[in-house]
């Protein structure tokens, strides 16, 4: 068991860049950053308890994306190593806005805003937002003050 | 010699879904929209006769990412047909804004906006877009009356 | 209605290089000709009439890779136009090996051996290959003979 | 300064899967192992003091990949621990072969040897290895017993 996140914090991951991130302009290849944040995504549900694979199996419950937006504004390079935050930033029955940024040190290198929607993984309709993992990420029963139409 | 491109009708290429562009939800990996809709900026700029890598030998120019914003609308799958649009939406002296879309048929599966940025490939600072690519794409030489400042 | 391979001329598919394939060295990252391997392989099937996507729907059908082997004897670059070759060297009752060449022009860049296998896609375990493929393909009823237990 | 690496003990980087890893077959897209397989290379080298990017401004020096053998035993899917090992199989003056192996627990799920090839990064000739790093790991001044000529 583990308590809800705090809010006030983001989570934080630590990451490496690998010859894989890069591209023929010798730094990382933009559409990675989505990967980035994605993998911080990932563990920041799992540091709340919340694997997706098993939340799938046991409730049929997926997160799809639905709006990317990120800005790029240094670039990063081979063996740097990275650190990708992610912090709701607004929260619905069935979506979640969260913001993120990608660090190299104190230099800033991208930021960006997530937008995932959960569905049902065989029809990929949207659904509400299982209530054993919105209570792990610390929203309210009914959805926090600044509950969006999703 | 190609004439410069109709800015009216937008650019289209047509591409194919591979299991490289899927993920564990059956769907298109959201983050590969971003190399579809580089692809197809990158094949209208050959179609103006424009080749990047020869681009980049002769005036040490290129192009990078500064802001993506992408919406996704639909899930496309393994073999589905695609065709992603280019179309100019800004053009500055050293940067434009690009409107692109991804359609199977007449369903639209994602639409977005990518913003470029011509850098010099040693510094990678930002500079002036070269004449011979400006000409190519049908930027005045003084650029264009929705300009930014980039 | 297409006809049966010609199993002597190897199909070829045109591709193109792409930002996305590069990686900092300046040339194609060497794991993205795994990819381009596999969209040959995709497109030599559907040449035959068959698509992936639907022959899974309909029979449960799906490739899996068992097997890799690759060497890398000429480097690619970005706006290279390639030439991806597909010709089946050994037919079982549930498994091919594939060789396969990336060429630029009359330059050989990479080559191997792909080794896939048709499973359930339920239970991933090994099963004959649908014998609509099979005929596509030419193979004969029993298996050709090259055929390997699989 | 780090002592040279044990060659009897193989190196191992845990690593997690993620979307981005998977396809629409539900399980880690094959072309990912070499991907994993590099990184764990790569921090293999960091872990003998070696970083590819200060090796690489200092010397000139960069590996690519000669040949790769990958065979596939069990599949991996999202949220998995998988651990990848490195252990030198054989060295030459100018080129590595690599043993790695992709561990989830006690089951083997990929295996491979993958042969590295240190080139100057301009010319992308074939050079000999940098006395440093076959120093850090722990390869003789003259090359080991096992030298090949690369």
């Amino acid at each position: 068991m583990t308590a809800a996140a705090d809010p006030t914090t983001p989570f934080r991951l630590p990451l490496r860049v690998y010859w894989e991130d890069t591209d023929a302009g010798g730094i990382v290849f933009y559409a990675n950053y989505l990967k980035y944040f994605e993998r911080a995504r990932t563990e920041w549900l799992r540091a709340q308890g919340v694997g997706q694979q098993a939340l799938r199996e046991r409730t049929g419950a997926m997160f799809v994306v639905i709006d990317t937006r990120v800005r790029y504004r240094a670039p990063a390079r081979l063996d740097d190593l990275l650190h990708v935050t992610v912090q709701v930033r607004h929260a619905g029955k069935a979506a979640l806005t969260i913001a993120q940024q990608a660090w190299r040190g104190d230099t800033l290198l991208a930021d960006g805003e997530i937008r995932i929607g959960c569905v049902d993984d065989g029809t990929l309709r949207p659904r509400r937002i299982p209530s054993e993992l919105a209570a792990a990420i610390g929203l309210p029963a009914d959805g926090p003050p600044t509950q969006e139409r999703a």
